[in-house]
């Protein structure tokens, strides 16, 4: 039944593949797959499913392309991550009012408030472990490691961010720090262990925080360790520093302030502290398809923002350095090994959800490497400060000291 | 003719002590030199010559100081530099109407428009090159030095400054630069003569350009290094990077997205940059007396008011280092150096112009010392930079080869 197509159809198809080219845009549905002009039947190519999807797409593009995908009603052939890479870049300019709205709502239902951050942290770091496991480092870091050359392998690129970001921060033994969001752990063991400080490491994921205390306990090291279920905003004591990796992103703009003085209040003029985070190089909302699918209440700060959390306090910006190539090649190593997982991904979460995260993570990697997101530490001090290091070459050098040694250092999870 | 002192002249000695403590103030005029109490006669002081001086100090804090110390009205006994630290912190927050007026008063009469500039650049830096010669280093860099160690001398950490930029810049040979704010030359000088790149200078100052350009011919750089006399704003061509050491100070903050254009229109998305600039933890205006006598029209930003230069242009900032106390020490080197050339420096300019560059080199070591002002060193690029180095271990390397050799590549000041 060939039926000839509308001219509606064909209205739809032209219109989405102005917004995808130079990718090319084919219809699965019988007598849709008209091949378009100029393209070679090999050239990378979005298959959607139908008319219904076709139009969903025209509607609001980030949010209908990711839940298609998710849902299997729209495909990639070709490499997932140079067709996405493709799309980012042809679609970054288009911005219409359907998703301005569909932003703006939900900016407003995710807020991060302390009970919203509870239920948009929840979403996502309150996945089962075990899923994390499959496809993170042994050590279970899930933020952007520190390849001191391109040959080094995840384990080791994130042993090498653990170092420079205790480097960075120079810690001295008996030095005791604040860290907020420590996901499952590892750098708060890692600071106390090979640093030999105290950490007081908060959390709002009861998941991460269970699984973190266990491991503490495993490691000998609860006496140098507390884990501590709650919020950013009720972190109390006095410390020498504070640190925070990936937590930034899940606080939002409208709270910097809040988590300035915050910070301010654990070290007082006298501390430093580091703050890793993605970042923008001008101020954007997040996707909006992540945000609704990934990271409810996620926003990714420009520079200028990310002052907001230092300028009142008087701090002093030390060091920034953008991580951006190293983020990309961590999420090539967490998709590498998720794709290894898939199946077993599949079976257990649902195939929406594997092509879900399928698409987060090959997205992630396309957005790092186009320059659509930065990976930002920035080191600061307050005015106070005292024997900060003269010049960076303290930095990288015990990695390299460790990196030769037996990595006596990584336990087995617990 | 000791006679008591009058009401009037204990309330305006006790206002002024108000503002200094906890830095002793003394009256010189007869009558007036009664100690302060819970003050030993050895507590550094700050000795002022009468009661008109007194007054003056309480209308305009900031200004009379620095003049009634230049004409030698006010006189400082004990080590300059502490007691101006110590004023620095305690006067930090006296921000009074009169100061505030007189701020707004001076941004608009010294406004950096394509005259104003000139006329503001001229004031200081068209001084002969003489003077300079007799307290900068032999090559003449008249911004802050990076000493890998703290035993370093100006000349060595004013060439590794030189290496520290040209790496952070990945400069490769054949490579085209734009340098805008180029001084006396000598960075450019240096990239063209190891680096093996071309590059256009662009400067203001008269004197400066007439100085570079017999420079570059005595050194056989004409082919390399093109001297042009001319405004940022008037920067023509297409470059691999720009670079700027100092002058953004003298750009102003509602120039900064002209400037930003400027960068832009030079090396369009595929080039990358570097600036280096005296900064702030956070937006406030540069002291009104260095305005008035030592530097019109200057402003130094907070990092937040700078991302205006790289926003609107999509730059990634990829490195931001903050070198404060190595400005405080190359301050050092040069005060120093002045005080040896002071008779000299008095002798031909006058008294009130060498103790007012006294005040000015030693207020800003203070200024560094207690974090009023940062110096920042900010790294950017294009979204469509290739070859952005995968780490920063690139730097340095060269510096420390260099500095084992026997230094041939210093010249002669033509």
């Amino acid at each position: 039944m060939t039926s000839a197509i509308s001219w509606v159809d064909r209205s739809l198809l032209r219109a989405v593949r102005r917004i995808a080219d130079p990718v090319h845009v084919q219809v699965a549905a019988p007598g849709m797959s008209s091949p378009a002009p100029r393209q070679s039947p090999e050239a990378p190519t979005i298959w959607v499913d139908n008319r219904r999807t076709l139009a969903a797409l025209l509607l609001n593009p980030e949010v209908s392309f990711g839940d298609a995908y998710s849902e299997g009603r729209l495909d990639i052939v070709g490499d997932i991550i140079s067709v996405l890479e493709t799309l980012f870049e042809s679609t970054s300019r288009v911005s219409g009012w359907n998703l301005r709205l569909v932003s703006a709502w939900l900016q407003w239902i995710q807020s991060n408030s302390l009970d919203g951050s509870h239920k948009n942290i929840h979403h996502h770091y309150d996945l089962p472990t075990d899923f994390y496991k499959l496809w993170l480092d042994r050590q279970m870091l899930y933020t952007c490691a520190y390849f001191p050359d391109r040959t080094a392998t995840l384990e080791e690129a994130q042993r090498a961010k653990l170092d420079l970001v205790c480097q960075k921060l120079w810690l001295q033994p008996g030095e005791t720090v604040a860290e907020a969001g420590c996901g499952w752990g590892a750098l708060s063991l890692y600071m106390a262990k090979h640093y030999g400080v105290r950490v007081k490491a908060f959390n709002i994921s009861h998941e991460q925080i269970v699984f973190a205390r266990a491991r503490a306990k495993d490691q000998g090291l609860t006496s140098q360790v507390e884990f501590i279920e709650e919020d950013y905003r009720n972190i109390r004591g006095h410390f020498d520093a504070f640190v925070s990796l990936g937590m930034v992103e899940h606080v939002g703009a409208e709270h910097y302030s809040r988590l300035g003085g915050v910070i301010h209040g654990a070290i007082g003029d006298s501390g430093r502290g580091l703050l890793h985070f993605i970042g923008r190089n001008y101020p954007q909302p997040f996707s909006v398809w992540i945000r609704k699918r990934v990271f409810p209440g996620a926003y990714a700060p420009a520079l200028r923002e990310a002052m907001q959390m230092l300028e009142p306090s008087d701090f002093s910006v030390l060091d920034v350095e953008n991580l951006r190539p190293h983020y990309a090649k961590t999420l090539e190593c967490w998709l590498q090994r998720f794709e290894r997982s898939y199946e077993s991904v599949a079976q257990r979460f649902g195939s929406d959800f594997a092509r879900m995260w399928r698409l987060y993570l090959a997205g992630s990697i396309a957005a790092f490497n186009v320059g659509a997101l930065q990976l930002f530490q920035i080191v600061f001090a307050g005015r106070k400060c005292r024997g900060i290091p003269w010049t960076r070459n303290h930095l990288g050098k015990e990695t390299a000291e460790r990196q030769q040694q037996d990595q006596p250092w990584i336990h087995a999870m617990p």
